[in-house]
């Protein structure tokens, strides 16, 4: 073979590889994306009131809750990364396609289980990307559960304030079919205090009407 | 009225008076989320393989391809801003809470008619908002229709590439039940040439396969 017929094969070669590894990697985030898929087939206890009532489904609610997001970050008052909080928002209900949702109301040892499935959802989902993209979005997913930063504590805010204005404007919602009772809803809303305070405000106003309307128990 | 009785009444009336207007801001923002809603109920020819093949609604679209943005954002020659893409993405197809969808491959005189609805409901859905969201998000929704700048391109490119990506997993999904052309799925597919070449190529060998399998036709 002559030195330039060894340089083309070298240099196809090397495409080749190099080609192999992009169509690799973009396999697996194609497995990823239709993955996605079976978030529309995970059915909440929310109600989809403009659609004859039925209930809600997870990736149509993610969808919801990160435009919320978009639509009130600046009541923070501290400084919220308002992308990083979509991108969480996005994500954060994924692991619900192996774990499946469960109401929030639920007793506490549910509560326990579920995050036990719900780990080895995440590694398995998430485990489909390539390696950097599945260290990146496990790591944002950890950091939307353990709440603590806050960026995460915005997004779980706007996670818990959406259902409260849904069952406002439905007759009390998911509250009157599982006859909820106001404390647990300041409980679950409680990450707006301090951090947007007329949120917060506006909140502990609607959840009194909600008790006056006899939608929550008054607990 | 003493002076200093004087200065808590002028103070209460300020805070009073800038209460109000947060407050009525509020509304207004808390008035669209709840609108939002609806997006819920606007079904596409799309199907849901992994929730017994029912209709897609435009809100679980709209969460699946701001994610596709994110995992496939690398593949752009171009920088783009992957957080006004998702911005876009989520809102992009609000319009049809008013207009309705259309097929993607419907008559150019039905595409005509869809686009004067929709800017109808661009004023009316977005002018919910207080002024300045109004401007920011009428403006980022006329920045996607367009589809000039990288951002825009790269997000008409995510909105057509994951029913692709659908169709392929799901027997030709729409495209078989609409008897489809090859040519059809590639001119709705060019905004990924020379924006992302590497996804593309793996578009266009697709687009090859489903014409092998019959799901095309081949013209």
């Amino acid at each position: 073979m002559t030195h330039s017929a060894e340089l083309v094969l070298e240099s196809t070669l090397s495409f080749n590889y190099h080609f192999g590894k992009v169509m690799e990697e973009l396999n697996k985030q194609l497995d990823f994306i239709i993955e996605l898929d079976r978030l529309k087939g995970v059915y909440r206890q929310a109600l989809v009131k403009s659609d004859k009532n039925r209930f809600e489904n997870s990736a149509e609610h993610s969808w919801h809750i990160s435009l919320t997001a978009q639509i009130l970050h600046e009541y923070a008052v501290e400084n919220v990364n308002i992308s990083r909080v979509m991108s969480m928002l996005l994500i954060h209900d994924i692991v619900e396609i192996d774990a499946g949702d469960m109401f929030a109301f639920a007793d506490i040892k549910d509560h326990k289980e579920q995050a036990d499935k719900e780990i080895a959802a995440a590694n398995r989902i998430f485990g489909l990307l390539p390696e950097e993209q599945y260290l990146h979005f496990k790591q944002l997913w950890l950091e939307f559960e353990s709440a603590k930063t806050i960026d995460a504590r915005f997004a779980k805010a706007m996670d818990r304030v959406l259902p409260l204005l849904q069952n406002m404007r439905n007759d009390g919602g998911s509250w009157a079919r599982h006859n909820i009772a106001k404390s647990q809803v300041i409980e679950r809303n409680k990450y707006l205090e301090g951090l947007a305070p007329q949120l917060w405000l506006y909140v502990c106003k609607q959840i009194d009407i909600a008790v006056d309307k006899g939608w929550l128990r008054n607990e």
